[in-house]
């Protein structure tokens, strides 16, 4: 578990790199990530190449001991490609081209620009194929940033509609999977499928999600080009990904067979005004919250059930969120060890140095442009020499993300505050308040390790999925399923019968309505013998074989079921009709951990976060208010002590589930 | 009085035909609405027609006692069409096409889209032209949903030209009667007239009040190119459109001499949350506003005088607007009752079945999509059961709406509070709650059995209008002119003189100023010895002739006249110079009332309402509090009786006068 | 100090024009602006010129005692121009053209329009050369307003690119210049760069910054254009144009060397709504923000420090604010009054009478549509009587202000709330309610007069501007910096040391850090033994050299320097890294005033403004409370007297620094 940084020596004049380095092995880093986005200063001109600097940057990091992350330039393709080829770029639903003169405007289904890629990527590879001091690879750069995982241009449509013919083979097969006898949206062939464009009304659902899913796809397809061209050059290098916060247009489940280990990029004081909805407290501003960040890291580190690393990991106050409040005292190492906590075997700041020129000024690094030390520098110094090696985390309870079910409720939200992201966190959080480790993997991955697995809002349910989940309740696993899970088949059509559909059986329960509230309507059910609030969703069920163990208390809902259980053999499957507020899914989720027998703690506050790794507790305080710890008398700290302070760590030799507050 | 269903037997096997249809005879229904999107599967290729399942399911519809309604299948057009003839399609006024994918993207002054409407429509008349079981067409569907009247393609460029070319002549007359001096707006020809695209400024508003006019005469003009291949067929049958609710774009009444009667489709608790700015109350999340909805009865029942049909009403939960809360248990059955006093011979539910695709899966049928019944059913059959033969309503008073002054002023709207809509409402719900019947009318229409009329904002006025109102009143008609009245003449230019210009004589008063206010400033006026609240406009008055009968009270109009009052022999004019709050329109109403001798109750609370129909008194309470009623000892209940619960009706033979709440 | 009126004869018979001009010259009025979108009457087909009409309005007003200002109608071409040339359209960032239809679409770098601009340009002046009763010229009309400074057309592209080369020479000085390494922004050539367009993320700045320079300077070529024409034909005439209020995207500044004096149009009532944030007050929708007015007109007289014209005064009630609401009694004649005090020579209203066509029908003139008086008609009058000859306003007070820096701090705001007039406004409130007269100018100009400069953000700061003042301070000059002042080089880059870079050694200060905070989160400091708050952004300070006189006392800034201070021989310089609210400002203010020795008042509250001219003090009232004064007993009111009503005035003849509030 060790500690890196990202550095743009072509930013900075070559007699400063000799610096820069020098500093970084003085605070203790190992790993340096470098040329993402230097395409233009690696070929100024079409086949005119220029690799001293990097060969010279690349030996600086080497002679200092640490080890190269490389990455391949696509994601800012130069001047001179574009007006070489504007058919690479992206196009708008409406047809306007995305221009050059930011990032990521290619198009990934673009043979001209996958050309180009492979022109690109197999030189720098085989240039450095050799080089002792380059540990791995870095494909591209945050796939999709912007909004541009989904493209309208005309070679996705000719990929799109090749992407149909495959899945489909005849259009018939295709008009009956959407249902297109709707609104006579019947196709006479592929070749008159289009991406959907500007409509006048919404577009057909199930058009949409193949869309959705073709456009994802692409990207991974994308992926492999670069995956499989890297390791042609050396197969000893590591291939991975920096993958975004909430993100949800790329599955990133889908890229993981291609990928080493995952990465991904973490900006705790960005995502908590920029990814939810609603105001960030003042703490959170300060150090973001402990629960978004970590489902991420559970989110990257599920998706191979293997350790992750942070490629870029916030190093001070940043530019793209509204507003720039500079985080706590401390926030910069306190994100780090969370990292660790999580699973990260790697953490890597961005960026060494504030840059002077160009969209990112206002963004922080380890170092301000005069390379004097920055706020976070001492913490990333700190973090370096307080982490130790691990074992990678052993979670008891799965989360079940479906990607496809995020893009089809989000498609037909049927509220504007229906938010797939943070109706998962409000079963995520229930959990965490709990000190559980949590893998967030997809329903289809095997789940026989996990005592108990939470799916919030499995949407699109087949037989197939019906099955697995079948089988592992057989086996003794314990289920909980939250709102508008079954709502849908795969294709995205609501089943013959009833919701959940093919899950009604397993799950003893028929969905006879939902509705959607908005804010101010009452919304009350009694769970438990407590009276509870929840918001934006009801489902009314019928126990069919499960027991009514909620019920709606309000509105014309009132008496109807909302929350039904069911014992199947040493297994047992929870049903949730409504979006739980947190008390009720502190509810339901301690139940859960009962049944299944999982070690959780009493319920921690808001901002404060114990994660058991390798048999240490870290626990961490987002907050602005010191805390005081019980942990076993006998139990080791290895980082700081019972008192934590305000954005303070401490770790602790003991199982999670045997620390508490006082 | 009956009621119906609307059916889509291509979205279900066949072999469920049989069940459904027999199930909807069983519900006491009486007609089958059908095929209004269904060209696609009708007409799968060009030129190769399939009527086989619709000749069965009409067959079906027979067989068991009812009758079936037909509609042309020209909303959506299959994709084989529009590739064909991509020409079809409307356009943005930035010039961006208006993509296949949804519905209703053709443009209606399309030569193409003309020739391949006439050329199904009559395929589809012809097919059926002998078949007893068809009652009568709709033509095409919903004209104008999502934002369509209005298309700005060379197509409607060309037509516009003509239609100016036809209204002026000379263009000459055209740069007079718009005042194209402004801003250099003159045109050297009709051929220079486009339709208004994309500008730095504000259009010219006497330009844009002519595009509205032309759009909306587009419209009228492709509707009857329906009604006369439909009559063209076989001339026993009815032919009929479904208009929305609370819309603007199309004019109703230049339809009506086409159609034999108005349809239009009621969703009541949508209306509350996408028709009307502010937020809906639970109640009316609920059940939706009663005078929303019946507003819109009155004005597709006043633009023929005549009984109308509902031909879709909402069944349940529905998709379109941003929440979908469960409507109140009964109010199914409210609706269809409340329609029925209004003046609807026939209340049609929108639809059988719950869909399983498409863009419509979150939208409820009377049955849900496994064929169990939904919440809707039993409300369909109780009011099929209730329901009988009534003589068409007879209304006292009119409210005179004009579609012209609706496009005027919210072009030049002069605060982003004023709403055409809510404006009339204030007046139409002060007296529905007097229990009054109204009919909404053109202005222009003949005004002789109404012994009052109300004009919210008639905005645009010239000479023959005036004199048409001026002999309404010589002829014992007392009128009430609302805010904005006669501030511009036909072609949206101002009055020479100033407003209300020429009905500056019949109400005997000037507009010296007026002015548009946020809230949140203070507006008080004084009428009739009390404080009242205003908002958004206040035009101040110089009586000439008329008498000061209302004050306003504070700010830089302190002092100055707010309404006026004069008596013409047995009538009377009262002229209102600002939007009233509903205490100040119920004193400006009552008056009115006593004024015209016209029978009314006590004021009815919020959502309760009374409606005469035939010497029956409807009471319906779209409320969640349990009501008590008073009626004449001898008065007969029909349905329901002196207490009426939440969400619930009576029926009582008595003129609605005659009927108070305890 | 005269009034004037504008007149558009051309909307009027040409019968009723010698009444009007009639009417204007019993007012008292002396000028009549006239022909700013004539170019249609005037040129109504291509090569056929009407003069008649013009030269018998101009004759009019010459018989009756008054001048005529003319203007060239190039804001407004016709539409057979358009037609004939469809390429001198502006176009938006996706390459829509902009359409004719209102006004001011066309591209000040269209070759065809600059041929046609002067073709008419060149016909009217000459038509006028000689008619001796035309004062001088207008050129075009408020250039840029609805947002038309920035085209995205071909042309643009063109001359951008000669632009640029003009600037750097080699491509290679302006990927040095912009620091285009940084996303791999390098271009090859000129000839690659392009406008910017629409990307999927933000722009370069360096890049931005150039295009809004390169649009700015656009407008002042095509200004140059009409100058010179004017000139041309007569170079007794004065050359002027209208500019607007609170309008960024011209540099003002440099239009000064072309037009003999500047104008501007005044709309106090519609700028409280339109350019701020925030709800504006009762008072301030009635008559507007004495400050807001006032600083435009200090800017407008600042630019060339001479008086200048308010070419267009607010009349009454206006059409394009959201909101219209009636201007309270007296306000129009209380806006001549202010415009006279802060340095106007003459006032023009806007407008005559009200039009009865086009898009201002909802915009007062002096006189009604049908002629009779409107509410500002005795204003006007009053104003003319009352007002008399002055010297120029002699302001011991500078406020720097720099368009460029607007420009680049609007394009990286770091902040929702960054809003660079408000920001200005905190300084330049605090000294008007103190009494100071303000000279608005540009931070290169000559600051030897000033006893004292505001610098609120001088963003952009090269080693000329720090040498400059260097040199004002030196010399005696007391200088306050605000937030944000010296962040950037003039190319929009970081400096390479730390902010405010060339002016650290000035100021005696490093900054550490910077931070933009949301409203809700603590904003504290202490400055001179008191508690104050500020807002949205706060800059830590490290004084080297300088004193700390303030201190944060809230959030992570706790204890870190917000204000520093140092003498610099007779001079002296204040950093405030906040943005402070109201009493701090007053702090910072009068310190700079004391150390400076500038006489002032009191504290004046909000909305009570009292400014000097020529030795007369005029005591402003835009509140609707009374108001008593204390001047010295020896001076004169001239205008009014000791007690001010709501909405008054009085002029008192006295150093406005001897006038208090009782
Ligand atoms: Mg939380
Ligand atoms: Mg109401
Ligand atoms: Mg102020
Ligand atoms: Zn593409
Ligand atoms: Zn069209
Ligand atoms: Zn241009």
């Amino acid at each position: 578990m060790t500690i890196g940084v990202c550095y743009f020596p072509e930013h900075w004049p070559d007699e400063r790199w000799e610096t820069d380095v020098r500093q970084m092995a003085e605070a203790g880093l190992s790993y340096v990530r470098m040329g993402e986005f230097a395409w233009g200063r690696i070929e100024p001109e079409h086949g005119e190449f220029d690799f001293a600097w990097l060969d010279e940057a690349i030996g600086l990091v080497g002679d200092h001991g640490m080890e190269a992350v490389l990455c391949t330039p696509t994601a800012t393709p130069p001047k001179w490609l574009v007006d070489e080829h504007p058919d690479i770029r992206q196009a708008d639903p409406d047809g306007t081209p995305r221009e050059w003169g930011s990032r990521r405007f290619t198009c990934f289904n673009s043979p001209t620009y996958r050309e180009e890629t492979e022109r690109i990527v197999r030189k720098v590879t085989e240039r450095y194929a050799d080089n002792p001091h380059v540990a791995g690879w870095q494909a591209d750069n945050e796939y999709g940033c912007h909004d541009t995982v989904r493209c309208y241009c005309e070679d996705c449509a000719a990929a799109f509609r090749e992407w149909l013919e495959a899945k489909y083979e005849e259009v018939e097969a295709l008009n009956e999977a959407w249902g297109n006898t709707f609104w006579s949206q019947q196709y006479p062939s592929f070749e008159a499928v289009d991406p959907p464009g500007l409509t006048p009304a919404e577009h057909h659902p199930s058009r949409l999600l193949d869309y959705h899913r073709f456009a994802s796809d692409s990207v991974a397809e994308y992926n492999r080009l670069h995956a499989d061209l890297i390791r042609e050059a050396n197969d000893d290098w590591f291939v991975t990904h920096n993958f975004m916060g909430d993100f949800g247009a790329l599955d990133a489940h889908s890229l993981a067979d291609d990928l080493d280990f995952l990465g991904w990029d973490s900006y705790p004081t960005g995502f908590v005004q920029d990814r939810r909805p609603g105001q960030a407290t003042t703490d959170e501003l300060r150090a973001g919250d402990p629960d978004e960040v970590a489902m991420n890291h559970d989110l990257y580190r599920g998706a191979k059930r293997a350790p992750f690393w942070v490629l870029e990991q916030q190093p001070g106050d940043v530019n793209w969120p509204p507003h720039a409040p500079q985080p706590a005292e401390g926030a910069m190492r306190l994100w780090a060890h969370q990292a660790v906590a999580h699973g990260a075997d790697e953490v890597l700041y961005f960026r060494w140095r504030r840059c002077r020129e160009g969209q990112e000024q206002y963004h922080a690094g380890l170092r301000k442009q005069d390379g004097s030390p920055d706020r976070g520098y001492d913490d990333a110094a700190a973090a370096a020499d307080e982490l130790f090696d691990l074992e990678p985390v052993d979670a008891p309870v799965a989360l079940l993300h479906d990607y496809e079910s995020l893009w089809a409720t989000e498609n037909q939200p049927h509220s504007p505050h229906w938010h797939y992201w943070s109706h998962l966190r409000a079963y995520y959080d229930a959990l965490r308040a709990r000190g559980v480790q949590v893998d967030v993997v997809s329903p289809t991955s095997d789940l026989d390790d996990y005592a108990a697995a939470v799916a919030p809002t499995l949407y699109l349910v087949g037989d197939d999925l019906a099955a697995h989940l079948e089988a592992y309740v057989a086996d003794g696993g314990h289920l909980l399923f939250g709102a508008r899970t079954g709502e849908k088949d795969p294709h995205n059509q609501l089943h013959e019968s009833l919701a959940p559909g093919p899950l009604a059986d397993l799950a003893g329960v028929r969905v006879d309505q939902h509705e959607s509230l908005p804010d101010g309507m009452p919304t009350r059910l009694r769970y438990d013998g407590e009276t509870h609030d929840y918001r934006t969703w009801a489902s009314w069920l019928d126990a069919e074989g499960a027991t009514a163990v909620g019920e709606y208390t309000a509105g014309v809902a009132e008496g109807r079921t909302a929350v039904t259980r069911t014992d199947r053999g040493r297994g047992s499957v929870t049903y949730c009709g409504c979006w739980p507020t947190d008390r009720l899914a502190d509810g339901l989720v301690t139940d859960l951990l009962g049944a299944a027998n999982v070690a959780h703690t009493s319920r921690f506050p808001e901002g404060v976060r114990v994660a058991e790794r390798n048999g240490y507790a870290w626990v961490t305080n987002f907050t602005s208010e010191e805390l005081s710890l019980s942990a076993p008398t006998d139990a080791a700290f290895v980082v700081g002590g019972e008192t934590v302070g305000a954005f303070d760590v401490a770790v602790v030799e003991t199982p999670a589930a045997t620390v508490s507050l006082d």
